[in-house]
């Protein structure tokens, strides 16, 4: 009988939240030891994480990219959606399981950290109890979007929540004023609810639009200075809190 | 008339959760640079920033330890305790100060993410009004902990927040019943109250216990099997959310 083939290892690497400089020493280790390298791609592009990781990745080294079957913009709760995007990630773990299976170490690249709010962890509990795994943490979005904001966001006992802007607008509201640092994420459309929220609560006074942190061409304002509601999924809304500094 | 000094700089450089391959490509460029380096000690010893960023300083390079007065284990909101952190910060500042009008580059190292509940930021906004400054993202604690115990956390549209353990018992359970992700900080001789309100919104099942993750002598398990209620102040406890994946 022949010897089993050693089967591979599946490597979920956070590579920051924009600036390639803020990956880790260990994602750019292990990228350079990767036999395949995994990204995912919106509307047949590839992905920020692709762009990100471009100069650490070895010439020639073997690449999958997976393409989301849907943009971000439809209705989550339909029926459809879910079972499409159940399908897409299906499909892709059998593609890395195929990988896998043939004893190749296969790094998936995520913006930000993959454990939070990243599309990785759909693969990883798909294919972590089966294959050896391994997540790199990664400087999260959001850590990019205060830290290019200069904006110490919480300190101390400080009450920190990271809410999405598709909230309903009272919920939001309620969030908001409950809290005493927030995140808001996913803003595109929502942005005239968000400012009638934070309005609302009295803390638009505080609030930091961010478009695009660490990209080199990052957008941030105060939001109250913002003059329209125009702004892309991504923005981001930071309100920091620490408002009894010693 | 002589030529006035140049003006040194003030980084803040987030070393990342305790692993030292967490730290980020940027931080170990900027470290190699740094005329003067500043850590936080307590209770006379080196802290963990110092210990995680020890491979990557320079031989020789300027330190200068900060010590902080008073152990995190004092009643916070204590007029005392506030008098005698301000001054710490004050003097802690004008010391970095001498540094910058001298005309050196001073890096403040800080565990995890300097801005998002760092001691740095007390010095940031005392000084980055007056000096040039910079800020660089690190990998926050809360990272490392649920990279570590494997644990995707928050996904989708989770609302997540970030709680300290010192909250009265029934405003942690009003606020993790609320949340669909959480982690609890600051854990320590709180965890008795901790476990009674994760009981009482029926989510103890879920939560997870980490003390030290990604320094190599990391202590993970489900809170519910956690035998004992001897916890460091710092050991933090995950409520992944993510219940409805498809």
């Amino acid at each position: 009988m022949n010897a089993r083939a050693p089967v591979g290892r599946l490597i979920g690497v956070g590579v920051g939240p924009g600036d390639p400089e803020l990956i880790t020493m260990k994602a750019v280790r292990l990228l350079k030891t990767a036999d395949v390298i995994v990204h995912f791609a919106k509307n047949g592009a590839a992905g920020k994480a692709r762009t990100i990781a471009a100069g650490y990745l070895r010439d020639g080294v073997t690449e999958l990219a997976l393409h989301y079957p849907l943009t971000t913009e439809v209705d989550k709760d339909c029926a459809a959606y879910r079972d499409a995007m159940s399908a897409f990630y299906n499909t892709s773990a059998a593609a890395i399981a195929g990988h896998l299976d043939a004893g190749r170490t296969v790094a998936v690249i995520c913006e930000g950290d993959p454990l939070f709010y990243g599309s990785f962890m759909h693969l990883h509990v798909r294919l972590s109890t089966r294959y050896p795994s391994e997540v790199i943490a990664g400087v999260t979005g959001m850590s990019g979007a205060w830290t290019a904001a200069a904006t110490p966001i919480a300190q101390g006992d400080d009450v920190f929540v990271v809410v999405p802007a598709t909230l309903p607008e009272a919920e939001l509201e309620r969030r908001l004023a409950d809290a005493d640092a927030a995140v808001i994420m996913k803003i595109g459309r929502h942005l005239p609810k968000v400012r009638a929220a934070l309005t609302r609560c009295g803390r638009l006074s505080r609030a930091i639009y961010v478009e695009r942190a660490t990209m080199g061409n990052a957008v941030m304002m105060p939001l109250a200075k913002k003059p329209d509601d125009v702004a892309p999924y991504f923005a981001i809304v930071l309100v920091p809190g620490w408002e009894h500094a010693p």
